[in-house]
């Protein structure tokens, strides 16, 4: 193997694949990124055996071949690498050492054989739709934060995708929880996904996934099997394995009689949250909110630090208390982009419902502290 | 107490103090911000009976007073407040309560009584004199990566500043060091300064100190007593005890007799010594330096991840190979901001010297590494 290679490109490559490399590993292989050149490109593949990240990235190929090398030192060196240098990779004879070259700097890097670098395949998904990187990525970002991560659940560790339908609509439902707080985001179902399996997506190809669509292309490609799905975009390919657990029916936690209707601006929401739960004690941090015809109340009590409350204009006119973990309540203010947060409430005990007035794709479930 | 004061004003001034405030305190009164209100100023300290930081800002004081209250929680309320809100702190009369109030938000927060709160004192300082604050900001930066951590050398564990002579020139001079490498750092003795003992300024308070002369003024007032330090600029004063033990004799650490010179552009240096080092092994980071007339090879070795090497051209015209910590080697050339750096070697097994070529102020001694 023998190729060169602008530095930039392969450095924003081997950031990404980098990534699915776990920082120790007790099998040495699993530390290597797979380098494969041949025609007029160098494919780099990572994987910690349940996620596996492919990339292709243009080069000058000299000679074609493959090696695997240390993945978090290749990506430092060429990290170091003045800007603009152009790298030289070479294999010798024995394939034992890879030789990286640029400017003045010479490193050789010690390589084990290609044979032993567990691929995970994937290449037979039954199920194949598209969807935009835009919908993929709200997909995500309404549903992840409420992924549990208690190993014991751990079908609740990842988002759960299935085709579903609401009224006529056919729609892809994405739903993410961990007991206290549930998240439902719901598409119009993509062509060709009619089929689709319910399949939970493991947190971190959740997380890796989310990182690589920050640049992402207009289209993603998504294959699925019943044991693993693949994203597939620009030149890279991403496989995980799906949890392989039920996830458990969370139609029933969400709430169908709720008739205690406030709106708030999320923003001022958020704020007001974040300064009361200042004085919130320990881990519960626990806020009240008392909700009195346009007025809500939002206070918060510590027997070490003091006290804390704080009004805000509401639109509403029920007269009730109820408490919940501020971390919960921010996380899905957060999520919140337009102008009104609409709460359905029961009472004090019962779960509360949050939505975006202006944006009905996202449902949000939150279990009350007692307060 | 009770004063009226604007959010950005108290939360730069908040900011500054509170960084004195130790995470974790046995002693609860040390967890307090110390506020008095008077003349149309609040005046605000922090202690953990080491170090103390005084800052006042100017305010609407309706009633003059005084209190003490948790000053990371103040901090947060204040941070979180929305910027250009005007904030009321006003003390109940029992004195056991602090009200912070803006827009629609009001908290209560425990006080601790005045009379508990530790003041450094330090009103007494016999040598006084003033300094540029780029002066110490240099004088902090050229030496303070070199100063110990090791406890049980509490005598290394910050930087010894001390009234000198170079030739017929009155000098200060600080100097820093672990036993693996040594800075120093020299100016004109400022007027009145003559009579300054010399003094052992502790690591917390060295810290401490740069951070606050990121935003100081022209000139920083210094006072000295054989015990303690205090700087004062702007409308902050830092008081803090110094380190009571002996800095070692460590002009006889400096070698006279190297001979071998070698001058080399310290970016280039620097980027080097960071590819090439990607490869040395765990906590020691040896490079190996070789020179040989105009050309300088740096080289590593592992075991486990290969080898690296990079030529870089040089201004000498000696031959000799030694070995450093990369990382202090870093340090070092990191301090050099002209255009070239100074290596005065003697052996492989002997300490060198390191100076910027354009600024001799700083000199900085690193021992070599066998590799």
């Amino acid at each position: 193997m023998k190729l060169t290679i602008d530095r930039a490109a392969l450095l924003r490559s081997l950031s990404h694949v980098q990534s699915a490399v776990e920082r120790r590993n007790t099998i040495p292989i699993l530390a290597n990124v797979l380098l494969r050149a041949e025609d007029g490109a160098l494919a780099m593949t990572t994987t910690d055996m349940d996620l596996e990240i492919n990339e292709s990235v243009a080069a000058t190929v000299q000679a074609p071949g493959a090696t695997t090398a240390p993945a978090h030192t290749l990506h430092d060196i060429i990290r170091k690498m003045p800007d603009g240098s152009a790298i030289e990779l070479a294999v010798d004879g024995s394939g034992n050492t890879m030789t990286v070259k640029a400017g003045r700097s010479t490193f050789k890097l010690s390589c084990l054989p290609v044979g032993d670098f567990p691929e995970l395949g994937g290449h037979d998904m039954p199920v194949n739709f598209a969807m935009p990187a835009a919908e993929l990525r709200a997909l995500i970002d309404r549903t992840k934060f409420a992924m549990s991560t208690e190993e014991t659940r751990y079908y609740l560790n990842g988002i759960y995708i299935h085709a579903g339908a609401n009224g006529n609509l056919k729609v892809l439902r994405a739903v993410a929880t961990d007991g206290h707080r549930l998240a439902r985001f719901e598409m119009p179902l993509p062509d060709g996904a009619d089929a689709m399996p319910g399949v939970i997506i493991p947190r971190k190809a959740v997380g890796e996934l989310r990182k690589l669509l920050d640049e992402a292309a207009d289209t993603i490609e998504i294959g699925l099997s019943q044991s693993k799905v693949r994203f597939a975009f620009d030149h890279i390919v991403m496989t995980s394995k799906l949890v392989d657990g039920t996830f458990p029916n969370y139609e029933q936690v969400i709430p169908t009689g709720n008739t205690k209707v406030v709106e708030v601006n999320p923003k001022l929401f958020s704020g007001a949250i974040d300064r009361v739960s200042t004085i919130s004690d320990g881990k519960s941090r626990a806020v009240k909110i008392a909700l009195n015809g346009k007025t809500m109340t939002l206070s918060a009590n510590s027997p070490d630090s003091g006290s804390a409350t704080e009004d805000l204009e509401v639109n509403g006119n029920d007269n009730m208390e109820i408490g919940f973990n501020a971390r919960y309540l921010m996380d899905i203010t957060s999520q919140i982009s337009g102008d009104g947060c609409r709460m359905m409430l029961a009472d004090a005990a019962s779960p509360t419902i949050i939505q975006d007035t202006s944006d009905p794709s996202a449902l949000y479930v939150l279990m009350p502290l007692r307060v």
